[in-house]
């Protein structure tokens, strides 16, 4: 199939993307130049052996430094996009050449992120280790032996869940054997999975911190576990409180997040990891650990898993979806002895699993969470920064971990008018769409994970009008 | 990280191989000489950027002649294994470099495969896309914006939903708008998602053929829909009794195999594919299609989707697990309009969905399905020949399409026997297996897809021998 579509004009490739981007402008030349030879690459603008200019030639051709250019062909030729060779033209690579989807099938052009995206819950969206997952995939590929590819596993390939026992034991100190690791898409999936068999058990209702994430508690609703609300402090939530509301509803499971509450951030104290433990022991309860982002603490250090202190009685749930991509679709659960559901009928596939054994035996997530620690500890002091000049009056809290914060707004304004008056561009998320049951305070959760670091100002600044606009007195 | 390994000892490539797979000596010697680098590619013992010798070094050091070695390294360069540049060395790619698990996390050595494979509803492992799929996958991470990575895809990855009506609208001439696509992990998944939503719609029961595969009943019956059986004879299901049956039991829901019945393997009929219609349109019912190898049939033309005659009434399933590969997990189901399963919670990753729309947009399904087509047309040719030799006296049936035929035993010989005799090297299957109500004829179910064709011979001689010893009268 030759191609016939003219190649590219080297000249109007930063332009080009300078315009069809509008944040193009705030990234660096060298990021400028990647992305609008990947995307030349991936339209096939660029076909496969399509030589490139000389550095030198291309530098002098877009009017920036060769410095730019050689560093640009580098990283793509470290992603397989390029190829380079001694002596010879650095040419798209043949083997690796992404082509993109023509667009009658791609569909919908798909809507942009919102420019100033403060969603909580989401990753660096560009900072997804694109490449290094499609070399774990092709790792897997291309050593799952034959005999495997058609075999069942009921709980999960078995080197995948002995890499995610590891990676438990060594990051999270979980107790962690691979026989109780179950591999799933996520949290979610879990849930699904834990709420359906602790109903088969005869649980009605679950525990859960109120405010929290609404998704998992819906999951436990759907599989026919009421929600229960217990109030969350500082401290996170309030295990005295959490035994009498299970003494008053018959609840025999929780679910909690221990080591950065969402949404208000608290790391549980120990003292009340001691109680959520006993009473768990005491009422042969179970205790479902949703460790979203563990990863992600900075003033101190990591807190262990509260699996750890009671294996059997506590299922630790986590994920790639918060930490590295919502995209991959993978995750796993650590379940007690004698929770053991029916085989899924939708486990992540097979090929997805061994990628992600690749991914940590290789050492990539490793190196993708302190890649990414190092970043949002830079993005999260650059927004404190922001906020403390913007909002002086305004202190943020939950801060010591994670990828989000809360910001309390000042008396008599209201999260929904704040909300209201924002921008499409500005993604900005009430507290009280976190409520389980009790009146949530005015406050506002801000999640930095995917906020351009270029932007951070600039949204704080607009986050700083509205919110003065908001408490301002009606006129 | 310096490799101190040492490297390849070239002239025992081939010898290894042949000493470790015994299967090798019968196999080409340009495929005996691919699996072997390959393989010391995956284990490090060619590490990346590695020179290859030159190939009339190579075709002399291990004695064959110099195309074996120029095909074997093209395919390993089109498979992006290696690297080939005019006037250097063909090297280990450096970007595509697969590494092997170490043995501590690749947990338990895998079970080879029955040697003697007969196992029916498995594609051939050997021809296996795997460097198809990941160049997929890798099209999918390299193209899939940042904006979509985090956002919600309900029924699935739009272009991916396209892809897939636009294949069957062309392959199965169904009546597919993507609106009505959503992307499973296959058909069991399909099934309870599917079974779930029509036990909420106040269905109780589902008809199923008799004899059929267990699992999707099984499927059903967990999620609340009991299995009634509907006899099958040579023209598929009978449509009148499947009306009787659902009369008696208030049934209007049916699960069918139109295409090439499992484990019969009868064509629906068309007077009978009119009958079913005409029944679901009357009683307001439906039936779910479960196109499991309808892409392989051999004697006629392919038969049209039965979705195609009542859009509104047939949910059509598919996937990759019996076509392609159940390692890759990903599959279809085309719904009526009006049937909105809930979002799920374990829905393929986003990468998946959007590898499988590069893999049929590509044309990679479809070339590999006729691949795959002539592969198994000429297998099934040699398997009846070796069984018209050795069995004489045995009438296979079902052989117009798929990837398994139905063997009846000799009066006097039970299939439980047959298989009771066999060894663990030998898979084979007795139809009772598949019975839904009524008892079963006494026959096997032999499964081609995963029969290596250099062991047809053997397999059928083994199976003969079998055959015989159980139809002797017992001494």
């Amino acid at each position: 199939m030759k191609k016939t579509r003219p190649l590219l004009a080297w000249e109007t490739l930063l332009d080009l993307d300078a315009a069809s981007e509008p944040r193009a402008a705030r990234t660096s030349l060298r990021n400028r130049l990647e992305r609008a030879l990947r995307a030349a690459v991936a339209e096939g603008r660029l076909p496969a052996d399509a030589a490139l200019p000389p550095s030198r030639v291309l530098a002098d051709t877009i009017g920036v430094s060769r410095w730019v250019v050689t560093e640009a062909y580098g990283q793509l030729v470290a992603e397989g996009v390029l190829d380079a060779r001694t002596g010879s033209a650095t040419r798209v690579a043949a083997s690796a050449h992404p082509s993109a989807l023509p667009s009658s099938v791609a569909g919908i052009t798909s809507t942009p992120a919102p420019r100033f995206d403060l969603r909580p819950g989401i990753p660096d969206l560009r900072a997804t280790p694109r490449s290094r997952w499609a070399s774990a995939l092709r790792s897997a590929l291309s050593t799952l032996p034959d005999s495997d590819l058609a075999r069942a596993h009921p709980s999960g390939y078995l080197p995948a869940r002995v890499a995610v026992a590891e990676h438990l034991s060594r990051s999270r100190h979980a107790v962690a054997d691979p026989e109780r690791v179950l591999l799933t898409h996520g949290a979610s999936d879990g849930m699904s999975i834990l709420a359906t068999e602790l109903h088969r058990r005869g649980h009605r209702a679950i525990l859960v911190e109120d405010p929290s994430w609404p998704r998992l508690r819906d999951i436990a609703a759907r599989a026919g576990l009421r929600p229960i609300p217990v109030p969350v402090d500082e401290e996170g939530v309030d295990a005295s409180v959490l035994a009498e509301a299970a003494a008053r509803t018959g609840a025999r499971a929780a679910l909690l997040t221990p080591a950065h509450q969402f949404p208000l951030g608290a790391a549980l104290s120990a003292a009340r990891r001691e109680q959520v433990v006993h009473w768990a022991r005491d009422h042969d309860a179970f205790v479902v650990e949703d460790d979203y982002d563990a990863e992600f603490r900075y003033d101190r250090r990591p807190i262990a898993a509260l699996q750890r202190l009671a294996p059997d009685r506590i299922a630790l749930f986590g994920s790639l979806s918060k930490s590295v991509s919502p995209a991959l679709g993978i995750g796993w659960a650590l379940l007690p002895p004698g929770i053991d559901p029916p085989p899924s009928t939708s486990a992540p596939s097979l090929v997805d699993q061994a990628a992600l054994a690749h991914f940590i035996v290789n050492g990539d997530l490793e190196r993708h969470l302190r890649a990414s620690r190092i970043r949002f500890r830079r993005r999260r002091a650059r927004l404190l920064d922001a906020l403390r000049t913007e909002l002086p009056d305004l202190t943020p809290s939950g801060i010591a971990a994670g990828m989000h914060l809360l910001l309390p707004l000042p008396a008599g304004c209201a999260a929904a008018d704040v909300v209201a008056m924002a921008t499409a561009d500005l993604a900005i998320t009430p507290l009280h769409r976190y409520a389980a049951g009790a009146r949530a305070p005015e406050a506002l959760v801000l999640g930095y994970g995917n906020l351009d670091d270029a932007l951070v100002e600039e949204t704080v600044a607009r986050l700083g009008a509205l919110i003065r606009a908001a408490a301002a007195p009606a006129s």
